[in-house]
């Protein structure tokens, strides 16, 4: 089992190699938070660029280090865009991270979701409810019945425990759940990471932000400490924005300005405990 | 009649109801301003959820509390998204507010904007000249002639007084014209409020996440209420950002704080006229 | 050739006309960074307006006083407007601005960006690898190869110079490459323009935003003054927002403020050197 050391050794490389490198995350993502996630993405030291048509995902896909997929505000072409790129993704052996927004809700989605079981992405970020909801759709876990309600979280991440390691089992990668303490989980130890703001909740995007940045970070690192950076970085960034935010509007400036200010000692740092499953 | 004391009573109920109860309330609006009209949903204590898809729409329409359709910037899907939604949420009796963004430009905004008529928005919320033209396409006031340009209005909002009356006859909710000083209608009293700030023209998505707004207090309040609560906020926010703001980027944020920090007895205190029609 | 001093006269005339006219200047440009186009546009006096529907695009071409196309972020449907509404801009003789986003990757895209060869946009505007690898999808300079990665730039501008001249040549307008210095040739002078900020490159759709302020000056100049002077405009923004900035989050707002609050002749006066071609 990892230890403390350990990770945030390897944490201190995730931060450090992207800062370095400016690696490109490509985006298939929803349009209300489109902007704030490749303003995210910019602001840890990554590149990004979102696509919508079919042959721009296969080709992102192959050319990009790592891959995010986000099924908020769903377009008609991703019914063909979404399979062919997972698959490309799969086939290519690319990382790439699932934000099940909304799971549960509407035929395509449920059907998009259904297909990206076998594609297996590397990182999987959701609220409680929505991990929940996906271990349920992947009949991986059938006895916790999730509360998806559009796109908040009527969970609490303890609830999603039993889920998220059933879907990391399956994954072979990690699962984040955001919540008042994140987990994160790649199946064989749990880690609680603490930190954020209340604001993260009065601002849009903050979940699939915080997913675009797991994708870059997994240009960098294993998806376990991938997604562990990015739930660290985070968490320090929330805390430090609300610190100096006098509401919604600046702590989302006040935020991207700590993404790219923190130190990488500062995020490896960021308080978590470990836990063996 | 109501009278000013009611009036301020019923926004103050408003406020602290959709503070404590965070509804949500579906969109489908454009993506230049998408992301803004989420923020501001939240920053008045809403829940935002955007779509695209007509499954999408019905489901979201059944779900919320209320709903925001924006037919600025339109994508083909429409067509049919539109108006399914609009039928879901008028046999369903949810309140919704309508926003004619850039009525008479192009067949299929006038299609769907005359489809309209049909499923009585609760709230129509429009600058002058959208909604001088909207009684017009609807038949409902022949004399006047609006000058729409884009997304900009060249009328006053007096010259859109008749029209926002008989518009608010036809739908039994109420009208809401943003200008200098704003007008609320029920089509039986005229309210006009005060305030705001001239870099409300110098950003994108002002009118459209006062449409937004509109539909979140529309959870809580009767239409025109919901209409005069949200007008009410936006003067003061407008106001006190004004105040504090060196140009359009820094206004923005500050407007969303002022959003996010007003009280209720401060918006129901900001100045406003009743007028008998 | 045109000396400084008139250079200046022209960029003093083309602020002032537009911060007096308010003209509008409509754009089809991708949804990542829409939102920070549109306020561009407004900040320094521009109206703006965004489409999709072929039809849509054919209308906002006819009443706008230039457009903006930027083939970021394709969707299907651009696959008819984007042709259509460069026809009718050809054809009216509109002033427009093509972004040639990510040039190569991908069909629709090559194909759109081969078709647009023949209606001559008035400014184009691009980073270095883009305007190279333009040049030669348009067959207009064969010896250089560009390096293009998704949307950064791989090339240094003074090595698009050519491929700058030889597209101003066949276009008849301008072109602009961004980089550490920019360049803007209409075929017959180039002229470097210095300032900008490092932050540029870490906050999404400052290129985007570019072309589409281009669009704004092109209603009110030449293509070439439109160009340098939308450049000369982002160069003196990006320094005074640096030199305020915390990190990429307050200076995407202390650039609008400044693009809002920059005076003509402080424009006017950013450094700029002129070489004959």
């Amino acid at each position: 089992m990892k230890n403390t050391a350990e990770i945030q050794k390897q944490i201190i490389e995730a931060v450090n190699t992207v800062r370095k490198k400016n690696p490109m995350a490509g985006s298939i993502t929803n349009t209300i938070t489109i902007n704030f996630v490749a303003n995210a993405q910019l602001a840890v030291g990554g590149s990004a660029a979102m696509v919508y048509l079919p042959e721009e995902g296969e080709v992102l896909a192959q050319i990009g280090g790592a891959f995010y997929i986000n099924v908020g505000g769903l377009l008609p072409i991703y019914e063909q865009t979404l399979p062919l790129t997972a698959k490309t993704l799969h086939d290519a052996e690319k990382p790439w991270v699932l934000d099940p927004v909304a799971v549960g809700i509407g035929t395509l989605r449920t059907e998009l979701l259904s297909g990206f079981k076998e594609y297996k992405p590397s990182i999987i970020r959701g609220n409680a409810s929505e991990i929940i909801a996906l271990a349920g759709l992947w009949g991986l876990e059938g006895e916790n019945k999730s509360n998806v309600r559009g796109v908040d979280s009527t969970d609490t991440v303890a609830a999603a425990k039993t889920a998220a390691i059933a879907l990391a089992e399956w994954t072979g990668g990690a699962v984040a759940v955001s919540g008042e303490t994140d987990l994160v989980t790649d199946g064989s130890i749990v880690v609680y990471s603490h930190g954020g703001s209340h604001f993260m909740e009065k601002i849009t995007g903050s979940g699939c932000s915080l997913g675009g940045v797991c994708a870059v970070y997994a240009t960098a690192a294993d998806p376990f400490i991938a997604a562990l950076t990015a739930t660290a970085v985070y968490n320090l960034a929330g805390r430090r924005a609300e610190q100096k935010a006098e509401g919604p509007g600046d702590f989302q400036i006040h935020f991207l300005n700590a993404l790219y200010n923190a130190s990488a000692e500062d995020i490896a740092n960021n308080p978590f405990e470990i836990e063996e499953v």
